[in-house]
């Protein structure tokens, strides 16, 4: 379902080269103020990178928000608040010839056998356009923490994202199931490309050596000065600790080549595809943005739902 | 919440040193004849691990299994199976030391500040008893998954365990939020001491070079069959494709040290306290079929809940 | 929260006087085709009711119906259908003097309890305006339903509606809690102004003499020839039987006066307040679409839930 | 599914003639002092009706709770409490008649539409046995509501049942679907033979006059004092308002004849059938702690989910 979260949640709608994009963010406390200025701030993030360049992608899409419900005077009601992000700059013929083939490494052939019918158009549902949904409730999610002094950062490394949550306090979270650190895993790995996600102060060493765990206490100390290291990433028995929340995202590189792909048609044989359209080649600028929303979704959610 | 799953659910509860550990089956299909070996086969497993030794746990309990309900003549009825394994062998006074002070590693302080109030015998629900629970109901799903032909085998390599579903129909999953790699993400972090997750055939190259993504199809493929590598592990935009399900799963060691640990007393200062009770110092030959257990969870769900 | 369903489910939002009125189908299967004059036909059922006379509303706002995503060509692409009904008419003026009262019989008191915060403009979200966006879901439950030959209708009774589900076969529902009857009574207790509900053929004899009870098979009897009587509408044990579903909602009728109300202020104290802007004084001739709209959700929920 | 609630939940399982009928509470708060008392006085209320009697039901097991998890030192330690009665006193040859036939009025021809295999030994999971565990449930919930001064209580009518829930700060609720009307409506219409439900302080009169609606303010008033009458039952547009919050429920009487029923063969033939084994010939007796459990829980629910 397209829906994320439990009380905090974010509902999302669109397709890549349909009428709009967008969502409802349902459980929105009231009376928050909303800052519109950092939607659009972490929209140019989502769509320029951190480092804006020409190069990061071909759609230059204004991704300007309509505000449908939910805010009156700048203030939110407690309602659900709706947006939809126009689509804009769609030159859909461009995809005619993937109509009927289905391109290496995309959603194409899945959506297919699943639904028997899909928008071929720049992706459609898949595409990673439906990721302005959740930077808009992202943002909404970050203004939310801001108040409780939660922020959410990230470290650019191509395609492995380092994220830091700083100022949870200790004992959010659950046992067993719903842990902090299986909702931030299954967050994650619901990012388009997302391939590997792990806990913890450094991503490489999954089986540390016994005398490097576990993290050992700081006398007297509390909050972010608890413990001496953070191996396990400020979670211990799925529940939040104090120390900063630390974890890694591994993505794979976009499936489209520029110079063509192999595709497989509709009878099963191979065709080679040049792609038109507007397509990434490398998205990794995007990354640090979308990482922050999901984690942010999720710990407002988490802070909305446990007393 | 103490629940996993949807339309295929498992709620579970139970104290290491409680009076017992169970759980509930809800939505399992009637009609299912209950493979009462499967279940002590796969709990042997999860006690001695999948090459028994004196070694791997010093607690042996038998945790054979009390069925109370959903079950006429040794088949499902559609209603709750809820089951009950008894505690034995207990010492509980063994973990007086416990009750004051908090273990390195371990989730006595996050449980302390979540709850104010803990059951300190034995780790009490964050035991890693509680994975009774988890492998009952995974038997189940087990059960479920091979009136459809699919099978979930995993191969032991100390703390990084790898798991192949085979079997699965392309088609399964969801786009979006729900997507396939993402509820294993989520099944997986859940399991006690989980720390990583990747999705795919080699878990160490996050970061793939370009010549080797995407996978390419295989003409005429279909299944198995379907492409020439399975970097993606089977799972595409979320959905299944036909391939075996490969994913990763990352651990780190058991946190008690058998010569004595670190404390942090209630006033913060620090304590070395040596381990009474039962600990294990290598729980990975336990792995497996946890891991196997939450998968088949996982399947069994997705399953249930898409048409 | 404000979604209705849990595979098959809508989410709604929207003020009276914000910007739009909408919702999210998500979960309505691939492949349907969207009858567009079902949803206006509905739309304008829901406006002037099945008996359209200029007394019945005031507002004559003409809602068209802007899909934004999830159909293509006509035809679901089984990802979330998204739809806004642009508000229009609106003198949010009229409502300056309710800013600082609380009408009687209104939700104007609790909201401001509950949010400390409240849209005051023609009642917020607690208009009636908000069950435009239930008609539109339920048009396209209907849609589905169609395809499996159930049809609801309703019989008008001024402020109790009689409503039947035909077609819905035998073994729909769930036993002990989500029965198909309290799903249903769920389902038209959310409606605004609705206050009982009562399952069966005939509605005023809740406690049936012992010799009129149960409904008694007839030979061979099967689907809606099943029993002689239906005084249990259709369910039992929370599951249907394949005769009719039959139920009746009681309404109250509009809590506004023509002719002023005595409203509490902010310091408690009461005044006389004419009312501006546009309210019902009669809005009976509403409800039967309302209620099907309701009841095709609720259905086409149990059938993508049930296997 | 078995689940009743959101965040504090309470899942059972259990046919008539099974091992035991019982139940998982999750969500109840650590800390909680646990009244057993409480908990034998509602399930004697239960057994055997407010004014015992003879005559009131022919079963007399003890119904003995055992307490699995979730407990030390009889309080709770916020993780899942299970409890397990183990039905005794049964004798399922009584029922030998049951397994190729239908009775009247009764669950057996439904459940085996759904599910094709059925216990139908005493009614299986769709005996009002299964109500033990509704009424161990709201005992526990009544216990999380006391220590907030909310109180339930209910008047015996025959069938019909009139409920209050004294209390209740206004604010608690929701708007649109699940509004507390709703929530309640859904928990009545939930228990075996309950037919309907109207909020308000009179239940005959759904089509009040409009002179009689709506209720007025009191001048200053507040909590219970807040309007002069409560014909809305305490809430108003989904959430209350201070005042009782006041519905009734009706039951039809329990469907077995002691003198024979036509039953429906699985030819579709109808054949008299005497019964044997226990069954209530009047349950009236039972019905206020049952329906005092599910307002608990109603309202225990609300109170987690609601910040």
């Amino acid at each position: 379902m397209n829906t994320f979260g439990n009380q905090f949640r974010l509902t999302t709608f669109g397709e890549s080269h349909g009428k709009a994009i967008g969502g409802i963010v349902d459980g929105c406390p009231a009376g928050l103020l909303i800052d519109y200025k950092l939607v659009e701030d972490e929209l140019r993030r989502r769509r320029e990178g951190d480092t804006p360049s020409p190069l990061t992608t071909r759609r230059q899409e204004p991704d300007s928000v309509e505000w449908l419900s939910g805010i009156l005077n700048g203030t939110t009601l407690g309602t659900p608040i709706a947006f939809a992000v126009y689509n804009k700059d769609c030159h859909s013929e461009d995809y005619d010839t993937l109509k009927h083939c289905f391109r290496p490494g995309h959603a194409d052939y899945t959506y297919q056998q699943k639904y028997q019918h899909r928008d071929h158009r720049g992706g459609g549902r898949a595409s990673g356009r439906e990721t302005v949904a959740r930077v808009v409730g992202g943002a909404i999610a970050k203004m939310v923490l801001r108040t409780k002094n939660i922020t959410i950062t990230s470290r650019r490394d191509g395609y492995s994202i380092a994220c830091t949550i700083q100022g949870l306090p200790a004992g959010v979270g659950n046992p067993v199931f719903a842990r902090l650190n299986a909702l931030l895993a299954y967050a994650m790995l619901s990012i388009p490309s997302a391939s590997a996600f792990a806990m913890g102060h450094t991503p490489n060493d999954w089986r540390l050596p016994h005398d490097q765990f576990p993290d050992q206490w700081i006398p007297h100390g509390a909050g972010p000065t608890l413990t001496a290291t953070n191996h396990c990433g400020g979670v211990q028995g799925g529940i939040s600790n104090g120390m900063p929340v630390e974890f890694h995202v591994g993505f794979h590189p976009p499936a489209t080549a520029p110079d063509g792909m192999l595709c497989r048609t509709e009878d099963g044989t191979l065709a080679n595809v040049a792609p038109h359209g507007r397509h990434d080649t490398n998205h990794s600028t995007r990354l640090p943005v979308i990482v922050e929303s999901m984690a942010a979704l999720t710990i407002a959610d988490l802070l909305t739902s446990t007393k």
